[in-house]
């Protein structure tokens, strides 16, 4: 009894590991992706949860589809244009499951959110990996990939603070990407779980045209333990993803679904909450930003304006091969291999400033810098 | 922009449009399988809930095997053996990933359950219908099969209460079952959600052997919002499981299941819960079956010993071709040609007695009557 060639080639991966490094209390994990828990709405989930769980309708099984109020409060006016997902993890899983056979090229940034890849990976895609800089995913350089004869089936974003770029996608090269979509006849996913964490400047418009799939999450602003996401797109492809839906868990918690919708249903809840997030999360990065230059003078990289990540070049390190002794130094952080798609991305690595708190953030990166540059 | 050849071959099926039948308050649904909803446990879970929801760290990401305390409850002893899924639909999906390759052959039950069916279809397995009977799985037939050459990755089977066809898998069939695993090395699914329902007669053991993969389900016996299942089995499978697991949703709602995990540690609760389910249940099939037996006299079926169905055959009708009419004068049910894999169920039909009120039950199948033997 031999397992699938997919599960054979399946990459054991980072995210699980990572998860498994920010769970011991000896460890200032700078790894994880963790939105920090003392910023969740903890109260007000437990008072509207009281009103969901009394009703045992809202236990009773539901649409794949999802629930047709959240839908309608997430959605630009079309509830049917909208697919509620088991966290937006599960929406490109979808995607990946309705649009791509074997073989399909996908273009992606390199460096790639490392759950992207995998789940485009476990469905079969060949990905292309494209440069990106502050300005985002380099259009340029996918523009002559194009030319060059690649049809890609997808182009995979993360538009807004770019994990783990942190790079916001330039107004000049959404609206570029969109007509490349239109020429090529390629959808765009446009993953955009951190774009309500703006700390500086102003925000940029979604990604224009009528071949987006924009999936968006609870995870980041609300608590990602109710795994709650949505997306909405072309018409054609969100019913194929219904489908899809249907057949691989039926449908999401409905428990989880009516907390989300009950918190979003609050007048003005949602907009308040989030602007309580903001200066804590901008006092984590400058802190995080302000200790980088403190302990490693040699680091390049850019404060970013948003999300949770700061993307680090160490010239000369090898970062992967230090991570043992990171974590033995009580320090955990990504190292830029993993989200390696075709580049070398050996002297790179990916710092949070999410989950541990502002007055360890020194203490963080003391512990990096003496591994990461000795004696 | 054409979509994936998977997508294109989808069957829009059978659950969903079920759902939307049971949705329509003039009709009677035999159709669903929904769990009575007044059966819900919705005091104690509002309890458990307020406990679960005042922790921020039951909010946060969680591993993508589960919660190790609900694992650990539902465990034989190992906890490492058991991975949480969104509803035991998710286990079957994760199964099909990581053991099928395309047209690798699978077999099941004809009658199968559909959201089987559409599962294993669509993760590109080849079906093999088997018979069944009163006894369950016809492992006669499946040995000629495999006498004759067959050689199956899977086999599927419902082995209590079986969907659609009500029949508990004997014990000599289990043995038998599990003997041949071990000479064809294939594995067996056996999808438990009805288990603990039974009315009339005692237990069967699970199938034996170390080539089980045994699905098992809160949406039954609990409720079927939260969406949480479990499955254990031969370890290689759930490790590559639980990569698949990360790759497609992350982990399955923490809210979800630390709901369902302090039910099940409220000592001797969860075996009162059942108790006071099974007389229920049980007056509801009692009813149903007097009332088939009363309106539609011809009707040939065996009466179950628990669940939630009862399956007949009506000798001479097109049960699909009346589910228009039936739905018309305030019925529905699934026809038989809903769970066919390559046989002829056009002349059966699926009732379930577990959504429609007692009182209800005999008048649901008086309007059935009207339509499949008019005056």
């Amino acid at each position: 009894m031999q397992l699938s060639h997919a599960a054979r080639s399946a990459e054991s991966s980072a995210i699980r590991d990572l998860l498994r490094h920010a769970d011991r209390p000896d460890v200032l994990s700078l790894a994880g992706g963790l939105p920090a828990a003392e910023l969740f709405p903890v109260a007000t989930i437990s008072e509207v949860a009281g009103s969901v769980l009394a009703r045992a309708d809202g236990l009773q099984y539901g649409l794949s589809e999802g629930d047709l109020a959240l839908r309608e409060i997430v959605s630009d006016g079309d509830p049917e244009n909208v697919l509620v997902t088991t966290g937006s993890q599960q929406a490109l899983d979808l995607i990946g499951r309705v649009v791509l056979d074997p073989g399909d090229p996908v273009v992606v940034g390199d460096p790639c959110y490392v759950g992207a890849r995998q789940v485009l990976l476990a469905n079969r895609a060949e990905l292309i990996g494209v440069g990106v800089d502050h300005d985002g995913l380099d259009v340029d350089e996918l523009e002559s990939h194009l030319a060059g004869g690649l049809r890609p089936k997808l182009v995979y974003v993360v538009a807004n603070f770019d994990n783990p770029s942190g790079a916001v996608l330039a107004a000049d090269r959404r609206a570029r990407l969109a007509a490349l979509a239109d020429a090529h006849d390629f959808l765009i996913i446009e993953d955009d779980p951190y774009g309500a964490l703006r700390y500086d400047g102003d925000p940029v418009a979604p990604i224009p045209g009528d071949r987006v799939l924009r999936l968006r999450s609870a995870s980041k602003t609300l608590v990602p333990g109710l795994r709650v996401g949505w997306v909405s797109g072309p018409q054609f492809v969100i019913d194929a993803m219904v489908i899809a839906k249907q057949a691989v868990d039926l449908h999401t918690s409905t428990v989880s679904q009516a907390i989300v919708r009950e918190l979003l249903l609050q007048p003005g809840w949602f907009d308040q909450h989030v602007a309580g997030l903001l200066p804590w999360y901008a006092n984590q990065r400058d802190t995080l930003v302000a200790a980088i230059a403190a302990h490693l003078p040699a680091a390049e990289f850019h404060r970013p304006d948003g999300g949770m990540f700061v993307w680090c070049r160490l010239p000369g390190s090898d970062t992967a091969s230090v991570l043992t002794d990171a974590v033995e130094a009580g320090v955990a952080f990504v190292p830029g291999s993993a989200f390696a798609v075709d580049r070398d991305l050996t002297d790179h690595l990916r710092l949070s400033f999410a989950t541990v708190a502002a007055a360890q953030l020194p203490v963080a990166v003391a512990r990096l810098a003496q591994v990461v540059q000795p004696g």
